[in-house]
């Protein structure tokens, strides 16, 4: 049972996993090569600890008795029984990241991957004990958004997936598992596959930025809180439900998917969207944006509760 | 100003948007050729009733002495100052349809179809009063999901293009004006943008239907109730915003472009889907999902409102 976790990097996943691990009861070690980005990890605990107290029954202040740092990667490692790594995602730094972790970490701790873009197959390629290196890719910020995504690479033992998902089920995150390595796992390709059009709509003249952004939020966004597309189909299907859809509908599907193309992301369009968003936002700053985001999602947290959902 | 509206079609869409104006106020004129749909209006009227009682400060029971219903769509509009049309998806039955609208609705009143593949510039050709027929696309159900999407045709006069997206906002839609006509619009693209892929990773045995779903609806989806995919990024880039994002990370979303395929929909992958679909959903109803998600919607739409979001 994992009781200490080391995190790997103090950035915004590392200090956000940080906030989540410390609220479930566990000791945390972060490492960081910056003692910045470690000075300002309480800081970053203490506004994300007001959101997860409205979310789960826990204690007025956040544990920080419970929190170490180090700028070492194998000193925070030597008593964890468990390592979230979120370092930079480049191939090489992660292998270096792997031999720091492996110097101290008790041979049968799984090394949990936060990366987005790279395989666990690569991470795991020339560890000592490739087998428990796995993918747990979070959406940002973890601490807010359940999805955990697991990925095992070649050499990885299902055990040590089965154990990575026993925890991260255990402190309430919702774990898919994606049964073959590709880039972007599958949230992310998801995501992209909607930005592609998102952006070619922009490019073409169709709307400005904000009214596809609108569009969503009013629109499709809603649903998707609750539902996939698979089931929202399925529900336009009708009493046939998505063997009806896909009867009567799927060639309207297809015939749209023929008629999306691929943009050039040239400097043009990127002033273009730069644009587009400025108008969008009105002069809101990215933190000030992200604060309202995180207050929506712990509402909607709590009615997802509520809702069951 | 519109006091008295004339829906064309009793189906899903007809029905809900009969709700929604009743609920704003308005006299409604539903006309269907088929006495069963006009039949069952009171009843899906009474429980559209219920979730709009909760978002809007309105009557116990429906006015039902502010609607009317006939199977004739000529009298259906020969007292409207508006038309929603929401009638099949086919050309040649909407100019039918237009063509009997003409016979008796006033010169100067707008007709607004609910259309979500065709064109206002084919619904309008051949029309006597072209000037005044644009599209008004809601999403399903629109009396809970207040996207309105406008779209003029070539004939359509500047002046109903802004006298519709008055009246929609006036009752409380949120209205993006598409630029161009396009398959799909803005909405329907971009969800079928989405959902190529996602069955394309079940096609392609990444992950079954209901992981595909949970990752949306746990993951990506929640953001989405709140925000667009640009502004999404534009987060994505921390301090330095969508410029940051685009240029620093804009190249990932390229190469994710560029790994991403069209599905066949074949019959084999139909059967996968609507398999994935039934274990996803483990027995419960289409009927009984929709219950559940209105209700999200619901309760959706109130902590929007609350948040201001």
């Amino acid at each position: 049972m994992t009781r200490h976790i080391a995190i790997i990097g103090a950035g915004l996943i590392g200090a956000s996993w940080a906030a989540l691990f410390l609220s479930k009861g566990l000791r945390v070690t972060v490492s960081d090569p910056t003692q910045a980005a470690l000075a300002a990890l309480p800081g970053f605990i203490t506004t994300a600890w007001a959101d997860l107290a409205q979310l789960d029954d826990i204690a007025a202040a956040p544990p920080f008795d419970a929190l170490s740092t180090t700028q070492d990667i194998a000193s925070a490692c030597a008593q964890a029984d468990m390592v979230q790594e979120c370092g930079p995602d480049r191939i090489a730094i992660k292998r270096q990241i792997v031999a720091e972790i492996e110097t101290t970490l008790p041979a049968d701790a799984i090394i949990a991957s936060s990366t987005s873009s790279l395989m666990a197959s690569d991470i795991q390629d020339g560890a000592h004990h490739p087998g428990r290196i796995l993918v747990a890719h979070p959406m940002n910020p973890p601490h807010l958004v359940p999805l955990v995504e697991l990925v095992a690479g070649r050499a990885t033992e299902p055990d040590c997936m089965a154990r990575a998902r026993a925890f991260y089920d255990g402190i309430g995150r919702v774990t898919v598992v994606v049964q073959k390595e590709r880039v972007g796992h599958l949230a992310n390709r998801l995501t992209s596959a909607l930005y592609r059009e998102a952006v070619s709509l922009v490019a073409e003249g169709v709307a400005t930025v904000a009214d596809v952004d609108r569009a969503i939020a009013h629109g499709p966004g809603l649903r998707w809180a609750f539902m996939g597309p698979h089931l929202t189909y399925h529900l336009g299907g009708g009493a046939g439900g998505y063997r009806h859809y896909l009867e009567h509908l799927g060639p309207t599907q297809v015939a749209r998917w023929a008629d999306q193309t691929t943009p050039a992301m040239t400097p043009d369009l990127i002033e273009t969207l730069v644009a587009g968003i400025a108008d969008a936002t009105a002069g809101e700053s990215p933190a000030d944006l992200a604060r309202r985001r995180d207050t929506a999602l712990v509402a909607l947290a709590k009615l997802k509760r509520d809702l069951g959902a």
